[in-house]
């Protein structure tokens, strides 16, 4: 297992950790220059603040700063209740795929979506299996897309809280059946993205990283992404009440021993929701902290 | 699978449903009361509750109105730091036994606890792992008192968004498995409760129901309760926001037909923690309204 106590070369920041400082939008060229400023080497935008900074301007000031990307975020939502939601979602997502080319992307992280509708307060139906078969019908032809480009497509797991709303892929070991369903064949095309966050509950979860990892007959890794923060004791919030490394209750470090032992070698990034105490604060001070704590704590 | 939507007959009320009206306590006696006169047939009360009561003043009132019990809320709480809140958890369980038994509970309902301390917001440490050891020796101690008794003892797995401070057992799968080193002969001393509201979000829970089923050699089911709620969208909090069955997005009686499919002719028993909304409303309006929700959305 690598050694992060003596230097954050494979820190990335997830850019949403620090979208808003003293409680208003942190433009995302600032960010990128605030990390480069810190020696931090990679980064993984959102859509919406590279939009808000322009793509091509996001890109030149990768370029500029030498800054790698871990990811990009997201993806997915791909439930869907008629044929014309059906192929708006699959447009945005290819759009989502030439960005994330453009930028230099690894990976393009996958929300999958819940039920439709849900996620603005009235959820379509309560067929949560029928949901599921629409998320892999969508994987399924995105990654068509995905293959022609060379992008590949991470499928993140989120926690069982967001089933509704978010995501119905909510275990790893279901993010693999997908991926066996899919790419049987490991081509590298369709992976996982293990957050910390959303999967250290999981009593499978060490034996699914296994599983995901490239196996005895050498195959590809379908490791794509390690996202960190942590869980906090009282989680005031479904959403935004996301933790630092430290303050919570995940051995971070063991769950990445456990990645690192299936060969991921990649960022460790950090993506933290937290309306009421990090968005608060000065950005600055956040990325530092970002720092010392992945070298104390992840 | 039974058809509800003619009578009551297999509802039963947790007493957390309506532990409050119009924000205050409503004492156990007059909720008791308030279910016989509705025809309610069956209760599920929990321990504090029955305290406030007493235990025999609440025995006196059951046999009264012909109350059955679907369960006794709650024993467990099985992770310690030393070996002295180790026994004195032991001791309070074997309390728990005995009020069960006076109350002539079918079942003792198991909430196992997660990390210690985590509860009152510091937990003492990060081993997930470990905790699960110790609810695993736990339960096997807990075993013995219970089959002395001949009380079942039935593990509560809760949603993985109490993993750390309410229970570290997080899918039926899990739970079964540890019926399964404790009680493998299936002797009905041990088995599970299942809560719509924490399980509803899995993609195994038709396959595990099934598995918790009597099997073709017609052994002994591990069904031994099953709770109805529902999952709103949005949900505020992560306690207390507990949405009334209809109101939200779990398909209750697609998940009704699974369990009644192994044999189980139990009751439906509503559990709703609800402070913004339900604990804010007459108590008998509640209980209205979960008679008029089991018979169309259960």
């Amino acid at each position: 297992m690598r050694d992060f106590s003596q230097d954050h070369r494979w820190l990335s920041i997830n850019t949403a950790t620090v979208r808003k400082q003293r409680g208003a939008d942190w433009p995302l060229l600032q960010i990128l220059d605030a990390c480069a400023a810190r020696g931090i080497r990679a980064v993984a935008p959102w859509r919406d603040q590279v939009a808000a900074a322009g793509l091509q301007a996001t890109a030149q000031r990768l370029k500029t700063h030498g800054l790698e990307l871990s990811g990009y975020c997201r993806g997915g939502m791909f439930t869907y209740t008629d044929a014309a939601s059906r192929q708006a979602t699959r447009d945005d997502n290819r759009r989502a795929l030439d960005e994330a080319c453009t930028l230099g992307a690894p990976c393009l992280v996958l929300v999958v979506g819940g039920l439709p509708g849900a996620l603005g307060g009235k959820a379509a139906h309560r067929d949560i299996a029928g949901a599921r078969e629409q998320v892999t019908e969508g994987i399924a032809a995105l990654l068509d897309d995905a293959r022609a480009r060379r992008m590949p497509l991470a499928i993140e797991p989120l926690h069982p809280m967001y089933a509704a709303d978010r995501a119905c892929i909510n275990t790893l070991e279901q993010a693999l059946d997908v991926c066996d369903v899919l790419d049987a064949q490991r081509s590298g095309a369709l992976g996982v993205a293990i957050d910390v966050y959303h999967l250290w509950w999981d009593p499978k979860l060490q034996e699914q990283i296994a599983r995901a990892g490239p196996g005895p007959a050498g195959q590809r890794s379908r490791l794509l992404a390690l996202h960190v923060c942590d869980w906090l004791t009282p989680t005031t919030d479904l959403l935004n009440d996301r933790g630092m490394m430290g303050d919570g209750v995940i051995d971070i470090a063991r769950i990445r021993g456990w990645v690192e032992a299936q060969g991921y070698r990649g960022y460790s990034e950090v993506e933290i929701f937290s309306a009421a105490h990090w968005w608060q604060q000065e950005g600055g001070v956040v990325l530092d902290t970002c720092i010392e704590r992945h070298r104390r704590c992840v």
